[in-house]
């Protein structure tokens, strides 16, 4: 993490500093937040006698009207995933304005070269949503190996199928009945290769939830810039005691995963990385999953892959163009397409702690304490 | 295992043989079959020149009046769950029958006392389902807690709420929307009771796959008849790094689990096992599972307790009287129950073993020879 206010100019920096001093309110620093956070946390910020609290007042996104209205004058804002931080933000909030404290792990939505131009900080919050993320990434894998969708609509509401509606009322128990793939091995199926595209925290942590499954291959591809680390690796091998871990080329991952999970970043570098070229290398018992961003897989391609059967089935968190996602999405028509409306770090503990670690960022930027989890600009200035 | 025959007279025994061998078609062991068993298995029951096989031809549980005619004469018999075996068809039978092989754990369907009575072994299929049901129990365990149910249904179809349909794509994302209580341990919640009512295979290789999600204690209560074991439970608590596995009384399971298995047998001894008592006494927290039999859950007392708040959520493949679960149900209203068709051995790999070991059992009965998993009967002779 850097101080990302270091490689701003002296009489830039002179003329914030007046500047925020104008605008503190009653001797207080003005701060905007995009979204109550709940009574554990609010008072975090509340008992401040530093801040003047300026708080969206519903229980949904925040108007965008209302933000560049009262964004003015701010030394600080706490967004989220659904507030755009763009220089028409910062250029209404003026040159008070000292920190951007997003409540999430991304920041896709925060501009963060117009940031680094103004000499503002930004915080998120990496790290506190690690074991949530990895227990829906495991649960996605589960229910669309185990036709978990399916499953549950047939007891709900009936699951129509082309030719009937199918309900549990009238379901005739067959042998192979409801059958997928299982996650665990079994002594007549005794290897599983689990695949991950993007190899951080999140997916180690998933990887170490699925050992007892009794997994025995782990492929992964990552940042092609940042070289294999085989010390880390082989220290997984053996601490799980599996046959490899091991880093291989994103066509290797896709051909030999029983499971792929995708969990590395959003962004230009990673658009469409899973496209038609890698679901046709994909073995058609083989089950995907995302929970990291929409962008990453193209959804058109991956309803092809579903309906041709390259591939058995689908676990998503996140669909690109979300919430957008209507019931006659082509995704969602997919009976082996498990989807959940971008759930993956919603716990009560996680969230909790997420929107903790957003009022620290600001509280700590504004009274100039190093952050707890701040962006690093450097690449910006 | 023990061989049920053993005590049967001699002459009852002679009188079958000689029956057997007046049914004997062609010189080969008439076998009914009530399912297809697919491809991979019936070749082993097709290659045997010893056995005529008659298989119901169609893909739907097997007609009852097919059955009782194609019964007579027959040395053996591969049932389903859905197959009543009880003195009627028995009879039918006649005393050319050796063997009742069900491809199923759970044997509620074969009348164990009148097959004992006619000196009938019966083979049956545990062991071999075990990772799937436990794969299935994490499952439910992260649905009913991480709102997979609703998750799923607000994307696919719209989830209903008593005052509007909730699509994904109206949905407003809020800081603790869709939150629920997390599996996994964070720094600021660091502990995690998992309770078991029944504490066998599954119960256990459930347990596994929980280690690597944080959980620091193991309670379960079992058979009142069996002695605690603690070298066993001291090893577990060792291998697993858990500060406790221990027997405790129902009552203590109910009070301290964050995380509630059912995986019991079914009968009279578990019946409503898990009542309003029960679940008055869990967390507001608390999750329960139940993948054994519906009939341990009394459906009234758990739907009561979910729309009351006593417990956080419920993961069910069984439901007492199952299929028959209308869409009105008490329990599928419900929204924080997530209920699956009772899926939990639908592998493809799994109900390929157990279909495999039910052939063998069959044909291991009808050739004289130790069969690979018998029912022991002694109980009933």
């Amino acid at each position: 993490m850097s101080s990302s206010g270091s490689s701003t100019s002296l009489s830039t920096q002179v003329q914030r500093l007046t500047s925020v001093a104008s605008h503190i309110r009653n001797n207080r620093y003005k701060v905007v937040v995009c979204r109550n956070l709940g009574p554990d946390v609010m008072p975090l910020l509340e008992e401040r006698s530093e801040l003047d609290l300026v708080v969206w007042p519903e229980d949904r996104a925040c108007d965008r009207a209302w933000l560049l209205e009262n964004i003015q004058g701010a030394a600080g804002v706490i967004v989220m995933l659904t507030d755009k931080v763009n220089p028409e933000l910062l250029d209404k909030a003026g040159p008070s304005l000292r920190v951007v404290s997003t409540m999430s792990v991304g920041y896709e939505h925060v501009d963060l070269k117009a940031a680094a131009q103004r000499g503002l900080k930004v915080g998120y919050t990496p790290d506190v949503l690690t074991d949530a993320v990895a227990d829906l990434s495991v649960m996605l894998a589960l229910m669309a190996g185990r036709n978990g969708g399916i499953g549950t609509s047939v007891v709900q509401n009936g699951h129509a199928t082309y030719r009937f509606v199918l309900k549990w009322q009238n379901y005739s128990w067959a042998p192979f009945g409801f059958c997928g793939p299982q996650l665990s091995t079994t002594a007549a199926s005794p290897t599983r290769k689990i695949g991950f595209l993007g190899f951080g925290r999140i997916a180690q942590a998933t990887l170490a939830r699925l050992v007892p499954f009794g997994i025995t291959h782990c492929l992964y591809s990552s940042n092609p810039s940042s070289p294999p680390n085989h010390a880390r690796d082989a220290e997984l091998s053996r601490k799980y005691n599996l046959q490899a871990v091991e880093k291989a080329s994103v066509d290797e991952v896709a051909r030999e995963s029983d499971v792929l999970f995708v969990l590395a970043p959003g962004g230009a570098d990673t658009y469409h990385l899973v496209n038609e070229a890698l679901l046709k290398k994909m073995k058609k018992t083989s089950i995907i999953v995302n929970a990291s961003r929409g962008t990453l897989v193209d959804s058109d391609a991956l309803a092809k892959a579903l309906k041709e059967g390259w591939i058995w089935g689908a676990g998503l968190d996140v669909v690109e163009g979300e919430p957008h996602v209507p019931i006659d999405h082509p995704l969602v028509k997919e009976p082996r397409c498990v989807i959940v409306p971008h759930i993956a770090s919603a716990t009560l503990e996680t969230r909790r702690d997420m929107a903790t670690r957003a009022a620290q960022n600001l509280i700590a930027a504004i009274l100039g304490v190093q952050m707890p989890a701040q962006v690093d600009l450097a690449g910006f200035s």
